[in-house]
């Protein structure tokens, strides 16, 4: 019988955290694996431990990857690059692997002229050969300037050192249409590491763009008030018509789909008509909008101790309904003990005029939400979003607005929160996320736009431990009410069922250290996060020793841009779907942590099923 | 209070049936719809009850489309486009609408001279004045020569006609990059229909491919024996590693998915090797195959008088389990009534050596099927495959081979069936249609190429009822044993849960016409297909007038290519989620008919609900 070729297989393979995917690597009779570094950052496991859990398992850790854009044209850039290495090197030490990836670069300040990167990578390797490693330099189909096998292979030549080689990946190659016949010229030692991919020929041309990934007006990327202007100028005297080829409206439910639709042609003869263009608008124009009067929890008793935790105080009970208010600076946190799942039940937002608001958003065919109420209780106005919770539009503290005055609704208990120190910092809300049915994702977007006058913000995608997750900021141009909405982007697997993706309110602290420290002494229950995640920090950021201490001890998670950082520190997951997060803003950071969102979620699965365990 | 602008919707914007989005697109407040004419094809309802339906609804047809490749640089195809033409106005005159969509051309024969192509234009719009129609021609961004709206203005000016006039598409101005400003100088009367669709901003470029798409070896289309064999020349020692970024094995379950990669490796191997480089394959080769075998269904008891309406004679009883033989031609069946839906329970095929491929089989890490057994019956080789099918490896009528003749275990029952004329002219099995798990559909496709040694056929996707379907075909190479895959591309939707693609056995017959008037008679419940399906195939086909009527008495769905013809008369769903297809391959039609399987599917569909209202 002949032999097996010796098999392995990089963790990004396959789905779940690494505790998943070793195992199944070592069951389906791979020799080895590459630890993919997004994988081991988000593992608990010690680089030590996973080298033992590997060898447990027989498998060999044959590649350690990736690491990016060595070279640099900026000498100081490079010395810091060298400094990340070394401490990547370290890790390769503990997992017990010799070689590494380095990736051609896509920077910038990539190195175009070949000597000078042979020499960089001579100066790599000559580090790595001194701690006994090597490296596997691999050309990127869109490497700024390596983006062949042969310009790979023409640098590592030049560089000549015994520990600097080629890895050679399938898909890199023959995506460019390279002929790989070449290959056998270059000497077998120097390939040190070979990658295998096959793949569809694929090509998003405009035509497959157009039969499946249209969107109504104002969910896309399109200037269609810019495009409707001049139609309506030339005398066009037709319906506005909507042909939308989308692969997700084919398969949802189309009485939902024909209602988006129909208001995302209001909203687009509203901004047309903003730029001079037809009739006047149909609808009120969005009330402006002065931040997030409350949010309301759908709770089993396992909230109100963590709300206290976190530093709020009940000050109010509602006069008919299982309702508690909590509060702490501008932060209104509505516990409806109704029972049930811990869940986002309702949104508010203080509105400069609620009933218009409202009129607005009924115009817009946003179900209007039937309301249970005493005879002494507000009436507030209120519509269902696309994803169910409801959306109130209030005025708090002003009785003269009929209606839009909650805080009546609730009898004061006495106590307060922040005023006599009891709080840990909380200044308000900073932003709402939501995860959104599959379906409706690009439906929420244009609500919240059109209904609140909100405005698409950023937008991200990122490689969650069950799939890939997409996110959509939309936020008041004061910036005073965000929300953050996400999906997953091929609906849940069988694999993984069930929610993913929770929601959350993050809650804005001037000092994520100070508030994390009180809470954590007061009980709550703070999300730990892995050391790893410490490590590579480090390497990446330089952070000082008592920074990076701290940031271990309360499992602060550190997204830095070049405008600033956006500092977290998260709870657990509380009874149901929902987490509460201290949030630090810093500089000019705008964003919503979503770098830091696969350790956060890998984190968050690990402590699911660990209660299950325990459980069991 | 302002005037709300006029608004329509494209049917095909929407999940479902016409019966689905008509009465969506008049509950959101659509004034008007574009008729999508696959949806009227697929559809029971004449065009003039269509008609009537939107009437009641309040929703006028401001548009029918499309119309595609009407000009043509070869007059006598000119000529048949034009007759075509007055078949679809014959549809609007009913319809009541008097607008149609003319795309512009992308056939190779387009018309490049735009005096040409006005005067073609301008012979269109000359017999769709003399009916009171009118013709929106639109520049589609990928049409060959017409593909910006400067161009098909330039065309429709030069045609000068009054019925003539433009449809513009803001996903085709937009995507292109055009400037929009200059429509304000285009004549309001001469833009006759406005399409708006917004997109976001997407490129299908090398890194997006290489993030999302990749595959297993041998799931995609890239040379991987030829991109190994120049690696193992030069001396590369080291792993044959994967590394795989792909949005679905990002979600699916680790442990199957590693199993597909390592069988992807060991398949790679041995098609490296029969080039000539690397170690000997380290399985045994796929022996021969010679057809199907058998198809065994687990049914209830509705299952077998439509097996007896189709010719079909029951042969043996199991000696030992509730299981029955029913034969015809070369085509068995097994029923295995131990109840439950019917479903396709196993596949059969005859190999020439059973022994070894069920090795085969086991090497590639194919799961092993236990199967109880009584003291006479066939020891069966027996895998499962991904969508837990069970694979049979047998030699009909071989006793000399151990365990792979299996007729041995049921007694006669002395019923023939061809033999004595019962039979309507089944000859064998064509093929079986397979609808797969959405996480397994790249890993079943691997599965029947390496583990029975079958190649990729035809591919394609299509857009049904409830979202779109992507197909793949596997064969041998003699064309014996054919598999068609099938898998719904986002999932199903919360909206249309459930089977949506059945399975089905295709029968070969050689007549088809004969073969479905027989079992008609014999009271086989077959497939009502739409009268709009057939008006659309005379628009295109030109058929004999009897032709059709035999046609469209019977249900027969006809594809046609430049090679031949697939003719196919479809059953109903049978008590689960089987239906039966006679099938009639023309000349040298290698394809599936899966032209057609829209039309099949919402006909389907129908009937599943006809028959819920019927029990409700």
């Amino acid at each position: 019988m002949s032999r097996e070729p010796r098999t392995a297989i990089a963790t990004v393979c396959l789905s779940g955290a690494l505790e998943d995917k070793l195992p199944a690597a070592a069951a389906a009779g791979f020799d080895g694996v590459e630890i993919f570094e997004p994988d081991l950052v988000a593992s608990p496991m010690p680089p030590g431990e996973v080298r033992l859990r590997c060898a447990d398992l027989g498998l060999s850790i044959d590649l350690y990857q990736p690491f990016r854009d060595l070279d640099s044209t900026d000498p100081e850039r490079f010395a810091a690059n060298l400094r990340r290495a070394e401490h990547k090197f370290g890790v390769m030490e503990a997992l017990g692997t010799d070689t590494v990836l380095v990736c051609s670069s896509v920077a910038p300040d990539a190195v175009a002229d070949v000597d000078l990167l042979a020499e960089q990578l001579h100066a790599l390797a000559e580090r790595a050969a001194a701690r006994g490693l090597r490296i596997a330099y691999e050309a990127l189909a869109w490497g700024r300037h390596v983006n062949t096998y042969d310009r790979s292979w023409e640098a590592v030549r030049r560089a000549d050192h015994p520990a600097l080689g080629l890895c050679l990946d399938s898909f890199h190659i023959l995506s460019r249409g390279s002929d790989p016949a070449a290959i056998a010229d270059i000497p077998g030692d120097k390939l040190f590491f070979l990658q295998l991919a096959d793949a569809p020929h694929l090509s998003m041309d405009v035509l497959q763009w157009s039969r499946h990934h249209r969107l109504f007006p104002g969910q896309g990327a399109f200037d269609l008030p810019g495009f409707l202007a001049p139609v309506l100028a030339a005398g066009y005297t037709g319906p506005l018509s909507l042909e939308v080829f989308n692969d997700v409206f084919r398969q949802a439910d189309p009485a939902r789909a024909a209602v988006d639709a129909h208001r995302s042609l209001l909203a687009l003869a509203e901004a047309t008509a903003a730029r001079g263009e037809g009739a006047d608008p149909v609808a009120e124009a969005a009330p402006e909008l002065h931040g997030h009067a409350f949010v309301e929890l759908s709770a089993d008793e396992s909230l109100a101790p963590v709300l206290a935790a976190l530093g709020f105080a009940r000050t109010g009970l509602h006069r008919t309904k299982p309702v508690e208010r909590w509060e702490q600076g501008a932060a209104r946190i509505l516990v409806n003990r109704s029972g049930g799942p811990v869940a986002v039940a309702a949104l508010a937002v203080e509105s400069a005029d609620p009933p218009a608001a409202a009129r607005r958003a009924t115009r817009l065919s946003a179900p209007v939400l039937p309301r249970e109420r005493g005879p002494a209780e507000a009436d507030l106005a209120a519509v269902t979003a696309p994803d169910g919770t409801a959306l109130f539009f209030c005025r708090t503290g002003a009785r003269a607005v009929e209606g839009a005055d909650w805080t009546g609704d609730f009898v004061p208990t006495g106590e307060t929160a922040a005023d006599d120190g009891a709080g840990i910092g909380v200044t308000g809300i900073d932003h709402v996320g939501l995860a959104q049915p599959f379906d409706h994702f690009d439906e929420a977007t244009l609500f919240y736009r059109t209904v609140l006058g909100l405005e698409p913000d950023a937008t991200g995608e990122f490689a969650a431990p069950f799939g890939l997750v997409r996110s959509r900021a939309v936020v008041d141009a004061q910036r005073r009410v965000r929300l953050a909405l996400t999906v997953s982007l091929l609906r849940r697997g069988e694999w993984a069922p069930g929610v993913s993706e929770p929601q959350y309110v993050a809650l804005a602290v001037d000092d994520v250290l100070a508030a994390a420290r009180a809470a954590r002494a007061a009980g709550a229950p703070l999300l730990a996060i892995p050391d790893n995640y410490y490590a590579d920090l480090d390497a990446r950021l330089a952070l000082s020793k008592d920074r990076l201490a701290a940031y271990r001890d309360l499992g602060v998670l550190h997204e830095e841009t070049a405008g600033g950082a956006y500092l977290q520190v998260c709870t657990e997951v509380l009874g149901g779907r929902v987490f509460l997060a201290l949030v630090q803003r810093v500089g000019d950071h705008d964003g919503y942590g979503w770098t830091d969102a696969p350790v956060r979620m890998a984190a968050h699965r690990r402590r699911r099923l660990a209660r299950e365990r325990v459980r069991a």
